[in-house]
């Protein structure tokens, strides 16, 4: 049978695990924390399970996980949502995305997607019959050149897919950047995805700027989130979209057939956990910013060069004073000679630059990022 | 935005369990146990959280479960499968079936289903920009007209999907209607696609005919089961999609950004349990049997016509014996005045013919099979 993707490989993520384990590397290549959920939410999860949650949520998520998505949205962005209509829990943020573009993106049309951009984007896009429209980030600062946007929008583009704080790089969005974004939306049929998924991790006592900060915007979004980045279970595999009424409907009509609904248990557990510890995620960027404070001080006596990180759980590193090649042939060695999975930027681009970037995962014990830079110091 | 699937609503296992509650009726309608999974198999799933596999589960699921896959498929079906290329674990069955149909059916292509469909099957067609061909099964029956199928094959046949034992029937295929598949398919580009969710629940002794015990199939073939409906926790959301290496493939690129992988801490406890357990799911037959023979005796007295359940836990009631009126109305009917909530089967045709069966789930503890029946029997 012939292929539907020609272009995917396995996910860079999975092969550079899999090298990681290969040659008894230190992993801060793939996305995830190595220190645990709280244990009251684990135990949240037990009494759920011993309390006989354990047949279908309902296909939307729980009543009582979507209550407090309620109440978080309005005490952080100040918006209201309604419990019913505009809050749908899926299997993972993965799931939220695909729903999202399966149920708006039809054959022949075009997304916007923003280089480097999360793998999972163009696979998506592609099955819809619908082709990604890449525009790069400036690089170093990873920004938006809403010029470049300006001129990439056609009557053909049904989406404009954003990411913030932005997987790879850490750089966030302004509330400057979503006025550029309205402007260009404001009566065009164009629907933003946003994936917020690292929404709770920003730092310097920056605030992160939510589409769902911004009345208009937040009319003609589909706004994505994640229960495993922000309560250190990304193996539980929750997370939900939210979007007014209209294009939640649609939404649902595509998730009611690809998951129907996602693990009950686990969305008991989070509900009971977020009424009675509801400020829990607050605590996150003092948590994260220690963790990257740390790492960077580590680094500071290696030979990489440290690129700025406004948010997320990643550090890019410049490699360039160590090694001359391209970003996949030195993570290759570094995972295989110095003992430290990485991950490229290549895989997240259309058509790489030529950066000689890597991403370092920080969301690491102490020990953890200790033997790591002990390695990457050695180079 | 206009919407992409104009004929789909909230699914009916929504509608009439969100109608159950309204009326405080007996639900017999949404297919699921409302008894417990095994504590032993709740334990093993807590240990995991404990023991810290909270992060992300290998894409294609973890490699124990897959074990316990393979030795299963060997033990029941005589298939030797390959432990790393031919499994992958999902999210559920649903998502099982929405990825083996986005990656293997194009748009302009058709697969062809039999109806009464279980109704995800058609949307995950449409979404791919192809065509269902709908052959109706016989009744009361729910037998294949392999003539019928035969004089349906097109160039454009992509897929043939099967359902046994089937959803909502019960009827399951023999291995004379597997030679029957074999012989059509021989030769030609066409996938199969076999939800077999209730494999492990058939009676009267009768073995299942699973496409993994027919060798020249098995290659063509994409095999979906479930963890839910094996060990009575359907809100876990644990399935696995199996099939040769080639396919699995492709399988894989859409899962993989589809949900990427499954809630962990439950693929490590279905692996332990399993290994500790191997046989547990060979006492469902007597289990589900004495439930079927348990919930028939207690309807003998009503005016339902009892269909012979052959497989799975659904029990197909002819009633228009009590009304005259199409299943729609009477299951509305049903659950308002007569307090028993059931699924029409209405919405799995294409055409439906007219039939006066509902659908009743008997995967129920003796006090609510009772209650079911008392109302039942006063109509
Ligand atoms: C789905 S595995 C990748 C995890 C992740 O979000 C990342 O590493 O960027
Ligand atoms: C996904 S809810 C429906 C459950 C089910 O399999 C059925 O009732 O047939």
């Amino acid at each position: 049978i012939a292929t539907k993707l020609p272009k995917v490989g396995t996910t860079i993520f999975s092969v550079m695990s899999q090298l990681a384990l290969q040659h008894k590397a230190v992993n801060l290549g793939q996305g995830f924390p190595d220190f645990e959920p709280p244990q009251g939410l684990r135990d949240a999860l037990t009494r759920a399970m011993n309390e006989g949650r354990n047949q279908y949520a309902p296909m939307h998520g729980t009543a009582a996980l979507r209550e407090q998505i309620v109440l978080k949205t309005e005490r952080l962005y100040g918006r209201h949502l309604d419990v019913d209509t505009d809050i749908t829990l899926t299997s993972g943020a993965t799931e939220a995305i695909f729903a999202a573009i399966a149920a708006t993106v039809r054959t022949g049309e075009e997304v916007i997607v923003f280089d480097p951009a999360y793998d999972c984007y163009e696979p998506a896009i592609e099955l819809q019959g619908a082709r990604a429209v890449h525009i790069p980030l400036t690089v170093p600062a990873f920004a938006i050149d809403w010029q470049r946007v300006r001129d990439a929008v056609t009557p053909k583009t049904r989406m404009i897919m954003i990411n913030t704080p932005h997987n790879p790089s850490g750089a966030v969005l302004s509330a400057d950047d979503l006025e550029e974004l309205a402007a260009i939306v404001r009566d065009t049929g164009i629907v933003v995805l946003a994936d917020e998924v690292y929404e709770h991790i920003v730092y310097d006592g920056a605030q992160h700027e939510s589409v769902l900060r911004h009345p208009e915007l937040a009319e003609r979004s589909i706004v994505v989130s994640s229960f495993g980045k922000t309560y250190h279970c990304t193996g539980w595999k929750v997370g939900y979209a939210v979007a007014p009424a209209a294009l939640s409907a649609e939404f649902r009509k595509v998730h009611q057939y690809l998951t129907f609904c996602t693990f009950h248990p686990a969305q008991v557990a989070f509900a009971e956990f977020m009424a009675s510890d509801p400020q829990h995620y607050l605590e996150l960027p003092a948590f994260y910013q220690a963790k990257r404070d740390r790492f960077r001080a580590l680094l500071a006596s290696s030979r990489f060069k440290l690129l700025d990180v406004p948010g997320g759980y990643f550090q890019l590193v410049d490699y360039s004073a160590i090694r001359d090649e391209d970003d996949l042939a030195f993570s290759k060695w570094l995972v295989e000679h110095g003992g430290v999975a990485a991950i490229p930027l290549t895989p997240f681009y259309e058509r790489a630059p030529g950066t000689r970037l890597l991403r370092l995962c920080f969301a690491k014990s102490d020990a953890t990022m200790e033997a790591a830079a002990e390695r990457l110091c050695r180079l």
